[in-house]
Protein backbone atom coordinates (compact mmCIF):
# COMPACT_ATOMS: atom_id res chain seq x y z
CA UNK A 1 0.00 0.00 0.00
CA UNK A 2 1.17 3.27 -0.61
CA UNK A 3 0.53 6.80 -1.71
CA UNK A 4 -2.29 6.23 -4.12
CA UNK A 5 -3.59 3.89 -1.46
CA UNK A 6 -3.86 6.79 0.64
CA UNK A 7 -5.38 9.36 -1.59
CA UNK A 8 -8.08 6.80 -2.65
CA UNK A 9 -8.77 6.42 1.08
CA UNK A 10 -9.38 9.79 2.02
CA UNK A 11 -11.09 10.12 -0.80
CA UNK A 12 -13.55 7.50 0.22
CA UNK A 13 -14.39 8.57 3.61
CA UNK A 14 -14.82 12.04 2.36
CA UNK A 15 -17.35 11.20 -0.53
CA UNK A 16 -19.03 7.99 2.02
CA UNK A 17 -19.17 9.33 5.52
CA UNK A 18 -19.63 13.39 5.74
CA UNK A 19 -18.85 13.94 8.86
CA UNK A 20 -15.15 13.19 7.95
CA UNK A 21 -15.12 16.34 6.27
CA UNK A 22 -16.73 18.27 9.56
CA UNK A 23 -14.00 16.16 11.66
CA UNK A 24 -11.46 17.50 8.78
CA UNK A 25 -10.06 14.08 8.58
CA UNK A 26 -6.68 13.12 6.72
CA UNK A 27 -4.96 9.74 5.60
CA UNK A 28 -1.80 10.65 6.62
CA UNK A 29 0.17 7.44 5.83
CA UNK A 30 -0.74 4.00 4.78
CA UNK A 31 1.26 1.19 4.92
CA UNK A 32 0.48 -2.54 5.10
CA UNK A 33 1.74 -2.51 8.71
CA UNK A 34 0.07 0.57 9.89
CA UNK A 35 -2.18 3.43 8.91
CA UNK A 36 -2.28 7.20 10.43
CA UNK A 37 -5.22 8.96 10.20
CA UNK A 38 -4.83 12.96 11.29
CA UNK A 39 -7.68 15.53 12.41
CA UNK A 40 -6.86 19.33 13.19
CA UNK A 41 -7.66 20.89 17.00
CA UNK A 42 -9.62 23.84 15.67
CA UNK A 43 -12.40 21.75 14.03
CA UNK A 44 -12.93 19.26 17.24
CA UNK A 45 -12.55 21.56 20.11
CA UNK A 46 -14.95 21.50 22.90
CA UNK A 47 -15.74 23.86 25.85
CA UNK A 48 -12.60 23.06 27.39
CA UNK A 49 -10.37 24.14 24.69
CA UNK A 50 -9.49 20.34 24.52
CA UNK A 51 -10.16 18.19 22.03
CA UNK A 52 -14.20 16.63 22.11
CA UNK A 53 -14.04 12.83 23.38
CA UNK A 54 -16.00 12.06 20.21
CA UNK A 55 -14.09 13.44 18.08
CA UNK A 56 -10.92 10.96 19.10
CA UNK A 57 -13.26 8.28 19.19
CA UNK A 58 -14.22 8.93 15.51
CA UNK A 59 -10.72 9.31 14.34
CA UNK A 60 -9.65 6.03 15.95
CA UNK A 61 -12.61 4.44 14.63
CA UNK A 62 -11.81 5.30 11.18
CA UNK A 63 -8.10 4.17 11.68
CA UNK A 64 -8.91 1.19 12.19
CA UNK A 65 -11.84 0.65 9.76
CA UNK A 66 -9.57 1.93 7.17
CA UNK A 67 -6.67 -0.33 8.04
CA UNK A 68 -8.91 -3.26 7.62
CA UNK A 69 -10.60 -1.93 4.77
CA UNK A 70 -7.18 -1.64 2.97
CA UNK A 71 -6.05 -4.96 3.99
CA UNK A 72 -8.98 -7.10 3.30
CA UNK A 73 -8.31 -7.85 -0.69
CA UNK A 74 -11.89 -9.30 -1.31
CA UNK A 75 -15.46 -7.71 -1.64
CA UNK A 76 -16.05 -7.41 2.29
CA UNK A 77 -18.67 -5.19 4.38
CA UNK A 78 -16.98 -3.99 7.67
CA UNK A 79 -19.15 -3.60 10.28
CA UNK A 80 -18.58 -2.48 14.17
CA UNK A 81 -19.39 -4.29 16.83
CA UNK A 82 -18.00 -2.93 19.94
CA UNK A 83 -15.81 -0.14 20.74
CA UNK A 84 -13.74 1.04 24.08
CA UNK A 85 -11.83 3.80 24.75
CA UNK A 86 -9.68 5.08 27.60
CA UNK A 87 -9.05 9.11 27.54
CA UNK A 88 -6.00 9.04 29.49
CA UNK A 89 -4.72 12.86 29.24
CA UNK A 90 -6.72 15.72 27.18
CA UNK A 91 -5.28 16.36 23.53
CA UNK A 92 -4.72 19.89 23.21
CA UNK A 93 -2.82 20.13 19.66
CA UNK A 94 -3.93 19.05 15.84
CA UNK A 95 -4.14 15.22 16.65
CA UNK A 96 -3.02 11.53 15.02
CA UNK A 97 -5.10 8.21 15.65
CA UNK A 98 -3.03 5.52 14.49
CA UNK A 99 -3.60 1.89 14.15
CA UNK A 100 -0.96 -1.01 13.73
CA UNK A 101 -1.70 -4.28 11.97
CA UNK A 102 -2.43 -6.51 14.77
CA UNK A 103 0.03 -9.46 15.42
CA UNK A 104 0.52 -12.05 13.24
CA UNK A 105 -1.28 -14.64 14.52
CA UNK A 106 -4.48 -13.04 15.75
CA UNK A 107 -4.49 -11.74 11.72
CA UNK A 108 -3.79 -15.86 10.31
CA UNK A 109 -6.58 -16.53 12.49
CA UNK A 110 -9.22 -14.03 11.40
CA UNK A 111 -8.16 -14.84 8.02
CA UNK A 112 -9.00 -18.46 8.24
CA UNK A 113 -12.19 -18.08 9.83
CA UNK A 114 -12.75 -15.02 7.16
CA UNK A 115 -12.25 -17.54 4.24
CA UNK A 116 -14.20 -20.28 5.65
CA UNK A 117 -17.01 -18.75 7.13
CA UNK A 118 -17.47 -16.09 5.02
CA UNK A 119 -17.18 -13.84 8.30
CA UNK A 120 -15.24 -13.39 11.11
CA UNK A 121 -14.80 -11.08 14.03
CA UNK A 122 -11.46 -8.65 14.61
CA UNK A 123 -9.92 -6.34 17.26
CA UNK A 124 -7.86 -3.37 16.51
CA UNK A 125 -6.25 -1.23 18.44
CA UNK A 126 -5.63 2.54 17.51
CA UNK A 127 -3.89 5.21 20.14
CA UNK A 128 -3.46 9.36 20.17
CA UNK A 129 -0.02 10.22 21.64
CA UNK A 130 1.02 13.80 21.79
CA UNK A 131 4.21 14.90 23.19
CA UNK A 132 5.11 11.23 24.19
CA UNK A 133 2.16 10.47 26.13
CA UNK A 134 -0.32 8.01 25.16
CA UNK A 135 -3.99 10.28 25.54
CA UNK A 136 -6.29 7.84 23.76
CA UNK A 137 -6.30 4.12 23.99
CA UNK A 138 -8.92 2.65 21.89
CA UNK A 139 -10.24 -0.56 20.96
CA UNK A 140 -12.51 -1.73 18.31
CA UNK A 141 -14.15 -5.35 17.08
CA UNK A 142 -14.86 -5.40 13.82
CA UNK A 143 -17.17 -8.01 12.13
CA UNK A 144 -16.13 -8.91 8.20
CA UNK A 145 -18.50 -10.06 6.16
CA UNK A 146 -18.08 -11.36 2.36
CA UNK A 147 -20.53 -10.13 0.25
CA UNK A 148 -23.16 -12.59 -1.51
CA UNK A 149 -23.00 -12.51 -4.98
CA UNK B 1 -35.36 21.55 34.02
CA UNK B 2 -37.62 22.25 31.52
CA UNK B 3 -37.84 24.55 28.10
CA UNK B 4 -35.04 26.82 28.89
CA UNK B 5 -32.48 25.07 30.24
CA UNK B 6 -33.96 22.75 26.61
CA UNK B 7 -32.80 26.01 24.43
CA UNK B 8 -29.57 26.54 26.72
CA UNK B 9 -27.92 23.39 26.41
CA UNK B 10 -28.47 23.06 23.01
CA UNK B 11 -27.41 27.03 22.56
CA UNK B 12 -24.24 25.99 24.66
CA UNK B 13 -23.10 22.88 22.56
CA UNK B 14 -23.52 24.35 19.19
CA UNK B 15 -21.36 27.49 20.60
CA UNK B 16 -18.64 25.37 22.45
CA UNK B 17 -18.45 21.96 20.32
CA UNK B 18 -18.81 23.18 17.08
CA UNK B 19 -18.64 19.69 15.26
CA UNK B 20 -22.18 19.36 17.10
CA UNK B 21 -23.39 21.47 14.23
CA UNK B 22 -21.93 19.33 11.74
CA UNK B 23 -23.72 16.39 13.68
CA UNK B 24 -26.72 18.04 13.83
CA UNK B 25 -27.31 17.80 17.29
CA UNK B 26 -30.66 19.24 19.05
CA UNK B 27 -31.67 18.37 22.54
CA UNK B 28 -35.03 17.58 22.58
CA UNK B 29 -36.10 16.80 25.85
CA UNK B 30 -34.41 17.20 29.25
CA UNK B 31 -36.22 16.74 32.94
CA UNK B 32 -34.30 15.24 35.68
CA UNK B 33 -34.74 11.99 35.15
CA UNK B 34 -33.91 11.79 31.42
CA UNK B 35 -32.37 13.68 28.82
CA UNK B 36 -32.67 12.70 24.80
CA UNK B 37 -30.92 14.29 21.73
CA UNK B 38 -31.25 13.42 18.30
CA UNK B 39 -29.63 13.79 15.00
CA UNK B 40 -30.22 13.45 11.60
CA UNK B 41 -29.38 10.52 9.32
CA UNK B 42 -28.15 12.94 6.35
CA UNK B 43 -25.45 14.28 8.39
CA UNK B 44 -24.42 10.89 10.03
CA UNK B 45 -24.78 8.76 6.88
CA UNK B 46 -22.20 6.03 5.96
CA UNK B 47 -20.81 4.18 3.13
CA UNK B 48 -23.04 1.14 4.00
CA UNK B 49 -26.25 3.94 3.78
CA UNK B 50 -26.35 3.29 8.06
CA UNK B 51 -25.82 5.74 10.69
CA UNK B 52 -21.79 6.13 11.08
CA UNK B 53 -20.58 4.53 14.53
CA UNK B 54 -18.62 7.65 15.74
CA UNK B 55 -21.60 9.78 15.41
CA UNK B 56 -23.84 7.03 17.48
CA UNK B 57 -20.96 7.48 20.02
CA UNK B 58 -20.33 10.84 19.69
CA UNK B 59 -24.29 11.41 20.13
CA UNK B 60 -24.91 9.25 23.25
CA UNK B 61 -21.64 11.02 25.26
CA UNK B 62 -23.16 14.39 24.89
CA UNK B 63 -26.15 12.95 26.30
CA UNK B 64 -24.85 11.09 29.04
CA UNK B 65 -22.28 14.76 29.39
CA UNK B 66 -25.43 16.95 29.30
CA UNK B 67 -27.28 14.91 31.86
CA UNK B 68 -24.70 15.05 33.83
CA UNK B 69 -24.11 18.88 33.33
CA UNK B 70 -27.80 19.88 34.05
CA UNK B 71 -27.90 18.06 37.14
CA UNK B 72 -24.48 19.67 38.91
CA UNK B 73 -25.70 22.30 40.27
CA UNK B 74 -21.86 23.75 41.30
CA UNK B 75 -19.48 24.92 38.96
CA UNK B 76 -17.87 22.03 38.08
CA UNK B 77 -15.45 20.68 35.08
CA UNK B 78 -17.01 16.91 34.05
CA UNK B 79 -14.02 15.15 31.80
CA UNK B 80 -14.98 11.53 29.98
CA UNK B 81 -12.82 9.00 31.16
CA UNK B 82 -13.90 5.86 29.90
CA UNK B 83 -16.60 4.29 27.31
CA UNK B 84 -17.47 1.49 25.80
CA UNK B 85 -20.11 0.94 23.21
CA UNK B 86 -22.04 -2.60 22.37
CA UNK B 87 -23.43 -1.76 18.19
CA UNK B 88 -26.21 -4.37 18.38
CA UNK B 89 -28.10 -3.33 15.44
CA UNK B 90 -27.71 -0.39 12.56
CA UNK B 91 -29.68 2.79 12.75
CA UNK B 92 -30.98 4.15 9.08
CA UNK B 93 -33.13 6.93 10.24
CA UNK B 94 -32.51 10.19 12.40
CA UNK B 95 -31.94 8.79 15.71
CA UNK B 96 -32.33 9.58 19.32
CA UNK B 97 -29.64 9.03 22.45
CA UNK B 98 -31.59 8.80 25.67
CA UNK B 99 -29.71 8.93 28.56
CA UNK B 100 -31.05 8.30 31.81
CA UNK B 101 -30.89 9.38 36.14
CA UNK B 102 -28.82 6.12 37.37
CA UNK B 103 -30.47 4.74 40.58
CA UNK B 104 -30.90 6.40 43.68
CA UNK B 105 -28.03 4.97 45.95
CA UNK B 106 -25.03 5.20 42.90
CA UNK B 107 -26.20 8.94 42.46
CA UNK B 108 -26.44 9.63 46.43
CA UNK B 109 -22.78 7.58 46.47
CA UNK B 110 -21.26 10.01 43.76
CA UNK B 111 -22.65 13.19 45.52
CA UNK B 112 -21.39 12.25 48.57
CA UNK B 113 -18.17 11.48 47.38
CA UNK B 114 -17.96 14.76 44.93
CA UNK B 115 -18.93 16.83 48.22
CA UNK B 116 -16.13 15.41 50.46
CA UNK B 117 -13.72 15.38 47.75
CA UNK B 118 -14.01 17.64 45.23
CA UNK B 119 -13.58 15.25 42.15
CA UNK B 120 -16.10 12.46 41.93
CA UNK B 121 -16.67 9.67 39.23
CA UNK B 122 -19.49 8.40 37.90
CA UNK B 123 -20.68 6.06 35.22
CA UNK B 124 -23.79 6.47 32.90
CA UNK B 125 -25.70 4.80 30.21
CA UNK B 126 -27.30 5.71 26.87
CA UNK B 127 -29.28 4.14 24.03
CA UNK B 128 -30.27 4.38 20.84
CA UNK B 129 -33.80 2.67 19.80
CA UNK B 130 -35.08 2.21 16.47
CA UNK B 131 -38.49 0.71 16.24
CA UNK B 132 -38.63 -0.52 19.34
CA UNK B 133 -35.08 -2.82 19.19
CA UNK B 134 -32.09 -1.35 20.85
CA UNK B 135 -29.42 -0.60 18.51
CA UNK B 136 -26.57 0.92 20.56
CA UNK B 137 -26.09 0.46 24.61
CA UNK B 138 -23.08 2.63 25.66
CA UNK B 139 -21.30 3.31 28.99
CA UNK B 140 -19.56 6.18 30.01
CA UNK B 141 -17.45 6.87 33.38
CA UNK B 142 -17.28 10.63 33.83
CA UNK B 143 -15.06 12.58 36.51
CA UNK B 144 -16.32 15.23 38.09
CA UNK B 145 -14.14 18.14 39.22
CA UNK B 146 -15.03 20.78 41.49
CA UNK B 147 -13.55 24.34 40.17
CA UNK B 148 -11.12 25.55 42.60
CA UNK B 149 -11.80 29.28 43.34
Amino acid sequence: MDQPNRKALEHYLLEHIPITAALGIKVSFVSSEKIVLSAPFDKNINHKQTVFGGSLHAVATLACWGWLHLNLKERVQIVIAHSEVDYLSPVNTDFEAECHRPDAIEWERFMTIFRRKGKARLTLKAKVVQDGRLCVDYTGTFVALKYSE
